[in-house]
Parts: structure tokens; C-alpha cells; sequence
């Protein structure tokens, strides 16, 4: 499928009108297990082409509301590359030594190494989103000043931009992913979880109020996506109410990323071939 | 299989008589994708537990010489699980940073958390190995003392025992593999590499040194595996000729060690019931 059409666009983007289902086409739920499996094989193939070329490397992020199916979708998509070479960060609340540091400081360490693809299920974006909602919770990360205004946030979206520019710059390849997920889809996967005696554990109370404050997430995201939706690092707002479909999406989103800086094994140059003819000789002539 | 016949019992073991290759029996190559996936799976499910129930967790080590097929077992069998609890280090040769801490430094930082499973891809046993056989390598690692005998080597596999002995009291199930590749096969695999223009980037000329260095490294390994595998902590020394048969062995130990520590998803309590229960009336009752 084309990625183009989930991508955000800063100047026409509105999250109450994007998509969080399929409307439907050439793509049908019944066979798209098969179709998913070709595209992780696709996936892994560019992976490994990545790796060897040891160059550039991918970080790709995941935010969403609770119940959009973030970890079902590293589940199924992104465990299916060589765990060697792709790495889950999963975000908690930031410990009391994370606190000390600037809210970036966690995450700067944990971007890809030469080669390597980091999925970030969640991230810094919490810190514009999430703890915007919840201003309380800046009292924990005692600021040069106090004054949490419009200009505070944008602030924030500049240094984010900033940021990621450099890792750009710098030979990573960075997208996002916005889970989209409706409200009714929401409350049908909660009572799934409450319902299913294997999913109970799953359940956090917390979830509930979020859910709460649904209109209150929505212009927050809505500037989120938009002021960080950038050509260098584009957002996409992926329709998740049906689980085969946000995962076909999420895999073409990673092959696009892929694709586009195009890895290439390592040549061989002739300093390295005399090597390899040097080995082989001594290996075959072994007694 | 039953996997205690690959245990290192440190009075019998020795490494030269250890098989490389499976001696024929039940399994067969084909059909044996068809086994590791049916392992996988069963593999994946435990994983599940052991991160539901968030006490627990498990680090596995993989140590062998080059060629043995360490980085084909993590693509096609650690991949299998979920990537979000499960991660993969693989160790190079250490950072001035790192040198200027003990060598158990950059691994106790790496070590799982509660839930997680680790994968060492290397790790601490390279400095009861390669560095026994590269001793100038210590000079790079300014030590309390400079005298570099037997006893040195004793400290350092009691420094081991009791950190993993540590991890284990602690929550963390221990285990460690020893890929068994016999020299035949490992040139096979070398010349493989260099024959085959999609492995060339793969080889490397320091593979050969080490090669040289075989008979040296054989002692050196007998010593490491007899004097650190621990009932809490066992090695497998894996037969590593046969790719396809290193997969299903190494797939077992790891569903074994899951098996003995017996993950549990968290029982409901009164409490927890209570909150399912308010959650489920508002869910319900919403408009």
C-alpha cells in the first residue's frame, strides 16, 4: 500500500477526522496473515542489508492511546526481524535518577547504533503529550522556571524537531507511528481485557482515567503530530481499530523508512579481496 | 530431547570427547523447521508468563568459536519471542570506557530486568577465554596486581560463580550455552563465507588467527565450562555442526529453564477484582 496517505501533513491534518479504520479496498482480513508474513520477510531482508552496511540505522516510535495496540503490533510486525539487530525500548514513568537529567536524557541513550533498528514504544512524546495533560507531573522535573505556558510546549516541539534533525543528520532514519484508535474500538478492547481471564492482568485502573479525559488528549495530539511532522521525520496516523490491517500498515511504514535510504552490503574493495584469497588459500591448504 | 545429556558435569566433561554432531536418533533435518517452530511457540507462551508474572527472569549466554553458528541461533530461534521482553547484547571488544571499570561492569548493566529475557551474545566468559589466550589483552585493563597466574584465573571463575550466583538468588534464571563446533566444520563454514559473495562482509581475517590458535583455546574452554557450570547455573556444551539440530537443543534449554522457574500469570485478588468489577459498571454505563 502507499504509506503517503497516512503521513501527516502539518497543514491539513485533523486528528477528529482521521481515519481508525480501514474503509476498505483491495485489502481483505482473510489472507492478510500470509501477505503480513511477506512483508516481515521484506523487512528482515532490508534489515539484514542494513546491519552490513553498519551506516545507518532506524528509530522508529510508537505512540498512541491506551488499548491502540502498540504491543500487539511489536508483537506481530517487529519480533519478526533478527532480535540481534532490532531493539525494544518500552518507556515507564522515568525513575528518580532519570528525573535529574533533562526529559531527552533517557531517551539519547537508547537511539539505534550504526545498523540497528530501535523500535520506541513510547517515548519523549509522552512529555508533550501525556505529561501535558497532567501538568502536575512536571512538579517532578524541576524546570529552570515554573511557567508552563504555550510557549513552554513550543519550546518543547522545538527542541524535539531539533533533536531528531540531528539523529537525521547523523545517519538515522526516524518515523513514527500514531496508533489511531476510536473511542468505541477503545472501550470494546478494555472490556475484552476486564472480560478474558488471560487478558486480566493486562488491566490498569490508570487506563480508565485517561479514558476520562479523552477530549482533553485530542488537541493535544492534534499539535503534537502536527508541529513534529516533519519531511526529515514524518509522523503517520495509522488506523487501528482492526489489528490486520494498522499491522500491514506499520510493516509498509518500516519497509518505506527502508527502502528509502536503500542499505547496501559492504563492497568489496581490494584491500579486503587479497584478504579473503590469502584465507582461502591457507584453509585449503590445511593438512 | 532431554537436554541433560548436553550438561557440563564439571567431574566428567571433556571437551574433547564432547560430541559436535548429533548421533542420529529420533530427529531427522527434515521436519525439523516444522519441530523448532512447534518450540518456538511453546517458548513464546512461557515468555508470556514469565512477563505477566514480572518476578522472574532469565539470562542465557551464548559462547563459542567463530563459525559455530552463535548469530544463525539468535535469528532462528531467540527471534521467535516477543522482542519487547526479550533483548539481545552482543559484545565487542570493549570501550575505553568500559575498560575502565572491572569486566563485569558493562554486563551487570545489561542484565534482565524482571520479566525480560536476556540474551548474552558473548559476554563475560570472553575474559576467562579469548584473554586467557591473549593475555597481552589484560595490559589494556589496568589491574590491582600485574601477576598473571593459575590463580588469577581461580578468582576470576569465583567472581563469576558468585555474581551469577547472585543473579540466580535474586530471580534470574542462569543458563549458559557452549556452541560445539568441531575444526572440520569450521572450515567449511570459513570457506563458505569467503565463497559465497552475500557472506564475504561476514569474514574476518582475525577468524583465521584464532583458528590457529585451536589447540590452545581447548584447555582454556575445559577449564571455563568445568569450573563454572553450577546446578544454579549449568552450561550445555550443544553439538554445533548440525545447524538445524543446535536449533532444536538450544530451543529446549531455553523452554526448560522457563519450565523450572514455572512463571504464573498474577492471580486476581479481592482488590484487583474490585477494580475489574467498577471498571467494567462505568465501561457498561457509559452514554
Amino acid at each position: 500500500m502507499s504509506v503517503k496517505r497516512y503521513r501527516v501533513d502539518p497543514k491539513k491534518f485533523r486528528l477528529e477526522k482521521a481515519a481508525a479504520r480501514y474503509a476498505g479496498g483491495k485489502l481483505k482480513e482473510s489472507g492478510s496473515a500470509e501477505l503480513l508474513a511477506q512483508k516481515i520477510k521484506r523487512m528482515a531482508a532490508l534489515q539484514e542489508r542494513l546491519f552490513a552496511e553498519n551506516r545507518r540505522s532506524v528509530l522508529l516510535t510508537l505512540q498512541a492511546r491506551n488499548g491502540a495496540g502498540k504491543d500487539s503490533l511489536i508483537k506481530h510486525v517487529f519480533s519478526g526481524m533478527n532480535s540481534a539487530w532490532c531493539h525494544v525500548v518500552s518507556y515507564k514513568a522515568p525513575s528518580s535518577r532519570e528525573l535529574d537529567y533533562g526529559y531527552l536524557w533517557r531517551h539519547f541513550r537508547d537511539i539505534p547504533a550504526r545498523g540497528q533498528i530501535v523500535i520506541f514504544n513510547r517515548s519523549y512524546y509522552e512529555e508533550v503529550s501525556t505529561t501535558r495533560v497532567h501538568t502536575k507531573w512536571l512538579g517532578a522535573q524541576p524546570l529552570p522556571s515554573n511557567k508552563i505556558d504555550k510557549k513552554f510546549w513550543k519550546k518543547r516541539f522545538d527542541q524535539i524537531n531539533a533533536f531528531e534533525k540531528y539523529l537525521v543528520q547523523n545517519g538515522s532514519s526516524v518515523v513514527k507511528i500514531f496508533l489511531n484508535v476510536s473511542k468505541k474500538e477503545q472501550k470494546a478492547r478494555f472490556l475484552n481485557r476486564i472480560y478474558n481471564p488471560k487478558k486480566q492482568w493486562k488491566f490498569a485502573p490508570e487506563d480508565l482515567e485517561e479514558r476520562r479525559k479523552w477530549d482533553e488528549y485530542t488537541p493535544v495530539f492534534q499539535e503534537m503530530l502536527t508541529k513534529t511532522s516533519k519531511k526529515y521525520a514524518p509522523w503517520y496516523a495509522v488506523p487501528g481499530d482492526q489489528k490486520w490491517y494498522a499491522r500491514l500498515a506499520a510493516a509498509d511504514i518500516l519497509i518505506h523508512a527502508l527502502k528509502k535510504i536503500d542499505p547496501q552490503f559492504p563492497k568489496m574493495n581490494v584491500e579486503k579481496m587479497k584478504q579473503l584469497e590469502k584465507a582461502k588459500a591457507e584453509l585449503e591448504s590445511e593438512k
